[in-house]
């Protein structure tokens, strides 16, 4: 039986706080924590039920990893999920360190993207598109609040995201900087390159102007009916689309 | 001053058992509320911080609608949003009645969409694309859920969504279904009519087998990395992307 000090101190880890102290966080759910073992993160403990532990056994023998069984309610009183009826893993973070772009790859760099559900799904977006560095301005939500991590769907453990000052970053790289506007060029007609960075802006503001001026190319979905704006990871992931279809 | 039973009774209307009961339902910031003014939808009352109703008296002259003052503390405890220092409508439901749809029109069938933000940003970005009827599965999340209300950015003053039962309605359909599928044909490659259905499934289990003997034509958003899927509402906003770039 896991101890109640135990079930505080893994719920604390919902608070950034708390988990840049510990250097650890949670995953959640049966498929990310089989990703998240299958992947280079270090696994420090899982809380599964006596149904997943089961089922799960050579999966848990990958990693020299603490196993503990706990009851529904136990995962459900420490983790972030209305209902978890699999478990829960704690992990290491990873240092925050600078990936090394080739001249041939796309980098997305994420100007002060504030909602965990949009980071989540752009991650996991990015995946799917096969581009795996993120560049992300200090403010902007943290890769490791339990909400980006469910909604990038495992996609975190195979996406690398630098948090930085994304002026210099920019203003530092050689290759071309497309980023998403209102009046930019229509995105049917751009030529991608086979490379280059993709600046999405934040969920109210957008791109903020003086990373604006950085951008050497502008670009615009474009719009048939009446909203005024899309989404961010709707935005992101139509942009992506197009790249890649032209890439 | 409001009355604490007003409060209350605003506050059941994130509920969707009363909404149903009372045929009404809320809508909140002052964005939300200005399109929901200027849309056929009924408006009763609406709830705003001074600063909120001295700057906005023009817009709520324009429909017979009860106008009082409250505190952002009054605002936030009847509504839904966290933070709320603007307004908030109560505006009344519209019957669940067919659309129709032209030859060259296209509509989006959502089969069992339940995430709130997912239908409101589905609803966003139809709006985007200029898709102003939705036809949802009785058990898709209800497009009144302020969640829904509020990630739709106020793109459902513009929308129609019938919720209704979707083989019987497929099956009297005479042109083309597309469907969103693992395994179908390169959107890259599809060649879309001006005109048809585009059917997307749940979030967990996509789209039901009944339904999928329905589709007439399975498309697939090409993958390059290695996410196992996309969220559906970014699934929606590739294909419509895709549609109307072609239509």
């Amino acid at each position: 039986m896991i101890a109640k000090a135990k079930i505080k101190f893994i719920k604390s880890l919902q608070i950034k706080k708390y988990r840049t102290q510990e250097q650890c966080f949670i995953v959640e759910g049966a498929k990310s924590i089989s990703e998240l073992i299958e992947s280079d993160f270090v696994v420090r403990e899982v809380y599964g039920t006596k149904a997943y532990l089961e089922s799960h056994t050579h999966l848990l023998g990958k990693q020299k990893i603490y196993v503990d069984e706990v009851s529904v309610n136990d995962l459900q009183s420490m983790g972030s999920f209305k209902t978890n009826d699999s478990a829960l893993a704690i992990a290491e973070m990873k240092a925050n360190r600078q990936p090394i772009l080739a001249d041939n790859e796309f980098g997305l760099v994420l100007d002060d993207i504030r909602d965990p559900g949009n980071m989540g799904t752009i991650i996991r977006t990015a995946d799917w598109y096969g581009i795996s560095k993120i560049i992300a301005s200090p403010d902007s939500v943290d890769v490791y609040n339990p909400k980006v991590i469910a909604a990038s769907m495992g996609s975190f453990t195979r996406t690398t995201i630098f948090y930085t000052d994304l002026v210099p970053y920019v203003s530092n790289y050689k290759g071309n900087v497309y980023g998403a506007f209102l009046d930019g060029e229509n995105i049917y007609a751009t030529q991608f390159n086979t490379g280059g960075l993709i600046v999405m802006g934040n969920e109210s503001n957008g791109i903020s102007r003086e990373l604006g001026s950085l951008v050497t190319k502008r670009i615009t979905i474009p719009r048939i009916g009446k909203a005024e704006s899309l989404n961010v990871a709707t935005a992101t992931a139509i942009i992506l689309d197009n790249v890649r279809r032209k890439g």
